[in-house]
């Protein structure tokens, strides 16, 4: 088993502090994981690639070849890696900022406005990543709930530890309860 | 011009948040930066690995290959990875864990009781990884220490500014004074 997850948006979207709390996460429940994060000269404000690879034996190649999972923050993102996730894989694009939902060969594309809904319901746009990490949780599989939220709060300063449960958990109930919209 | 860094310690010592600082300054500074993170099922409370490549180009291999820095806060992380430091490249090892010190094809090696220092300068094991980001910056001279600040007090939370400002401070005086053993 070797699962690849993408994340990918705007600097100051959370996707690298995403990233590394899913690859703790994994790494808690015994898996064997690399996390990476490329920054480039465009990304002072620009783009940022954070990915995770999750597998049960050693792991050779430390990066995305076909995402199994994508989750994307901005249209350029999405438009650039829509088409490298894997088929039958998944992406999780927020519609917020990304108003072209394509499918390439994801077999579920699950969109959501998480920064407006982090701006209404948690008073943050940073709270995005965090609510997009509950719809990851739950629509992969991919890690424990418990794992996730418990690498999630051990790594966000005290103060915003009950903020960063909420939008966690509010994540994993907007999938559940399947108020996503899905192509 | 590639230049490669590991940090190699155990889990809880800091090392991949070291590596993060590292990569977020040079991309402040407009380098392309890959920051990855490895973790295996031996890491919890064991070895954690940590890897950055700064380059100006486009980073086509996103793992170090030979590493032009190694910075290793434990006997088994400084055993298994001086050997495969770059001939004429530099490792700083914290002598409080690292007992038998060894070169390689190192053409310098510093090395200092970073954690016992940390312990009776700052009261606390965990800022050794950021006096020796301190050492770090001024021994390699691969990112500007105003940029490798900078990133260090984005990262770290409020309360623990100060302490992390004079932590690195510290490190960087620590060689510029000549006060650390090299072989």
């Amino acid at each position: 088993m070797r699962y690849e997850i993408r994340l990918s948006g705007m600097g100051g979207q959370g996707l690298v502090l995403a990233g590394i709390i899913v690859a703790e996460a994994a790494m808690a429940q015994g898996k064997n994981v690399v996390q990476t994060a490329s920054y480039g000269p465009e990304s002072r404000g620009g783009a940022s690639r954070s990915e995770v690879i999750v597998s049960d034996k050693e792991i050779d190649y430390p990066a995305v070849i076909e995402a199994d999972y994508l989750f994307a923050m901005t249209q350029e993102a999405s438009d650039k890696f829509i088409p490298e996730v894997k088929s039958g894989g998944m992406a999780l694009l927020d519609s917020t900022w990304v108003k072209e939902i394509q499918k390439g060969g994801a077999s579920s594309v699950f969109h959501h406005p998480l920064t407006e809904t982090a701006i209404e319901k948690f008073q943050k746009a940073i709270f995005a990543n965090i609510i997009g990490l509950g719809i990851m949780c739950k629509s992969s599989g991919i890690v424990d709930p418990a794992f996730l939220e418990g690498a999630l709060l051990d790594r966000v300063p005290k103060r915003f530890k009950d903020a960063n449960k909420a939008a966690f958990e509010f994540g994993m109930e907007l999938f559940e309860s399947s108020k996503l919209a899905a192509v």
